[in-house]
């Protein structure tokens, strides 16, 4: 079949080479209209994906509106910042309803909406189904076809299997479903945040003994803030819980990671934003899930101490070392409260 | 206090430096002559902790009812293959019961017992308590003072809150309390598993993604044997389950992971236990679990997997592509299987 992704970057690109692989049309939809000819004319999108030459089925698109002319189903792959702006003008161009399927990760700050509800709200009836991929997978491995898994989610598991169809691939790229949509989002979201902490006690030397400790209780108040909205706390056990948590944190590819370790190393917020090229989401998370931990009463001190570094000018060192500080010699009280509520 | 540490290697030095650091007296227990001259004549132990230099308060004592004498606490840091054997020497130099702190980590083949109960058996009544220590710790980052958290579990509580106290130092090694004994020794031991599994598909050139897909779904079933044998699923997700999983298939300083990395790369098993010149206590540790999952009926295919590599000649990487292509869609089913039991 024939269907669209919007927004050329590196995670678009990537599961628009899925789709190919898997005998599909992909219209791959970017802003930048020299990065389009790229794609069109060298088979290319050397600066997300430095080296892959594109499969024959992915054409590029500059024009929203050519990119979704008949399309019934739409890749959304672009950052959350923009979902709003996007889809704005997606509906100028559309007239029957589409199903979307996210693959950007974060909550809004604010509004604290998750991906799905945001696009619900910005779609109203045009909208058919939307559902959420997401799961431990680098972009860059999966354009090079290394072995990937990831899960679908959606209120209508039914629309989630027609998604699974089209992006299984037996050689290297397997889905998973599962049916707690919340659960789903939030560790997609949060587990950024960890990454951020994660490269921040790296930068600052730290090694894997405390990252170890850190990301199990980083994975921990992801769990209780899931929990509290709704999620099943066994999807943060699964692929789109430790295991995306894992690949962030542990992976040279993950930019999270990367942004944390700059900012550990003392460099400042703007600089490294600026230095990084591409968006750090991370960041945006962090200020919706303090916000949302402070209006559910969830303890989340990871969070916390990330959003004074990173808002409220608190020195890396002294919050990680705050961290490890803790007054707290009983592990389980802590366990208890990731699946006790 | 005065303490002794059975077993020279890098985590019976590397704890001994913690309780020197808090000021204890410990007599550090080796069966090679020369180490222990290197430990008390040059404050070294090359071999283990390269580069590292002893603190005042390690004593290395070759003769073991040497170092045994009158002391009433002893740390068994010595590889799971050899404590029966330490174990009956250790009886045959004391009167009065002691109570032993195990740091190492596996289970027996065989007999299926995890440590602790191997020391109740040998030792009788001439134990008081078995306290295991676990968790996220590479011996080389401890040895360098870098933030570590650990978890000390034991029948009898307060005996774990003494030892506890005894290895807490405010600046670098936090420890906390969790009174599920077998979910603590079985999260230990089996991470090992994973580990070895892990290096295989990272020898292979998997990538991240296959790795925390490996690691989440190992994290699955090493819950689901804990539970069968009666562990609080709750510790898998903490210190001494999680985190120490990601320690050990992440780090270079891994043993298993190394061991797990030269088979991926093609190196018979002969060969690359041979050239690790430590312990790889997961080879082991493959066997027991195989065993107890048939027994028990507990399903575990990475266990399963690893087992005919290890010992019935399967090609690792025809194991890892199997592992890979398991049919199965629906992640819930999985995840539900963990904490079902």
């Amino acid at each position: 079949m024939e269907l669209a992704v919007l927004g050329a970057g590196s995670w678009g690109t990537a599961l628009s080479i899925v789709l190919a692989d898997n005998g599909h049309t992909v219209r791959l939809w970017g802003q930048r209209a020299e990065q389009i000819a790229e794609i069109n004319e060298k088979g290319t999108n050397e600066k997300y994906l430095p080296g892959i030459p594109l499969p024959e089925g992915i054409v590029g698109y500059s024009s929203l509106c050519d990119a979704l002319e008949t399309m019934e189903t739409v890749v959304l792959a672009v950052p959350t910042k923009a979902i709003r702006d996007v889809l704005r003008k997606v509906r100028a161009c559309i007239q029957t309803p589409i199903t979307i399927v996210s693959v950007s990760k974060g909550i809004e700050p604010d509004t604290h909406k998750r991906i799905s509800e945001v696009i619900e709200e910005e779609m109203g009836p045009l909208l058919t189904d939307v559902v959420i991929l997401s799961g431990p997978s680098h972009a860059e491995e999966v354009s090079l076809r290394h072995p990937t898994t990831v899960t679908v989610s959606a209120k209508n598991m039914e629309a989630a299997e027609r998604i699974q169809d089209l992006f299984m691939n037996p050689q290297y790229f397997r889905v998973y479903t599962n049916p707690d949509l919340i659960g789903v989002e939030i560790g997609g979201a949060l587990k950024n945040i960890i990454a951020l902490a994660a490269g921040i006690t790296d930068g600052l030397g730290y090694g894997d003994n405390a990252k170890a400790a850190l990301m199990t209780r980083g994975l921990a108040e992801i769990a209780r803030l899931g929990c509290a909205l709704g999620a099943n706390p066994l999807t943060f056990s699964g692929l789109t819980g430790i295991g995306d948590l894992i690949v962030t944190c542990t992976s040279v590819h993950s930019r999270n990671w990367r942004a944390g370790n700059m900012l550990g190393k003392g460099k400042p917020l703007e600089e490294v934003l600026e230095s990084m090229g591409m968006v750090v989401e991370g960041v945006r998370t962090t200020k919706a899930a303090y916000q949302l931990a402070k209006k559910l009463g969830v303890k989340m001190p990871i969070t916390e101490v990330l959003y004074d570094i990173l808002f409220n000018g608190k020195d890396p060192k002294e919050g990680a070392d705050s961290l490890m500080a803790r007054v707290k010699t009983h592990e389980m009280e802590d366990l208890v409260n990731i699946l006790g509520k």
